[in-house]
């Protein structure tokens, strides 16, 4: 996925690496998530909880890499424990205040993919990226 | 890769956890390895050092889950520092003292993982795995 923001690479990477920045912007609209673990340096790792009408979902992963250019981390929803995905997020410098998010997520099968597509987390990224960018308007980032 | 091994799970999990024996079989015959970081649980992190004729080559990576039945863990060779793979260790209890070592490597293109191969990594991986053979027949495992 890619998306340009209207921010510096510095703002975006704080917006990743700080937990209290990060459980306000990640996730649908209509999804609270907090924090239960977080340690953004490279061999670190993290867990936090997205929680919607009272139902509970947990996410983990460790940091492989958390440099200024990039973070590369693994993630796994914990209710399909078995799955992992490998996440590598690019900061690209655009000048001019703006900045180039690429993210990839690689999975070990085209199903694994696909079953990730179908959960709908298209929406709950680009929900997240818009609060994302509200926050940046608002000088929070 | 797969490679049956006659001894058991915990063994096997036990020779890919435990430093002091990781580090006596891991690579080709003619390196020596030395561990400079290791926590072998999920979360953690690790980081060694393989030596030949005075040349160092390190490695370092996450543990995103280590349970007795599969480690999941990123890797990256210093050198290349750009370059990670997920990798993922299944222990398949064959019955009878046996046990199956299925491994993968995960990489985001096919340059990267025939890169992977040119470097004479099977070479490494078999000559290791044949002094884990022997450290089991040893009973040091």
């Amino acid at each position: 996925m890619t998306r340009d923001f209207a921010a510096r690479p510095e703002q975006l990477f704080r917006a990743h690496t700080d937990p209290v920045l990060f459980a306000r912007w990640v996730g649908p609209d209509d999804m609270a998530t907090r924090i239960d673990h977080w340690d953004a340096s490279t061999g670190g790792s993290w867990r936090y909880v997205s929680a919607r009408d009272g139902t509970e979902y947990w996410f983990r992963g460790c940091f492989h890499d958390v440099r200024p250019d990039r973070i590369v981390q693994t993630f796994t929803f914990e209710g399909e424990p078995d799955g992992v995905a490998l996440e590598t997020l690019w900061f690209e410098d655009l000048g001019d205040g703006r900045t180039r998010l690429r993210t990839q997520s690689l999975v070990d099968s085209f199903e694994g993919r696909d079953a990730w597509l179908r959960t709908g987390m298209e929406v709950g990224v680009n929900e997240g990226y818009a609060k994302l960018e509200g926050m940046i308007i608002d000088g929070a980032v």
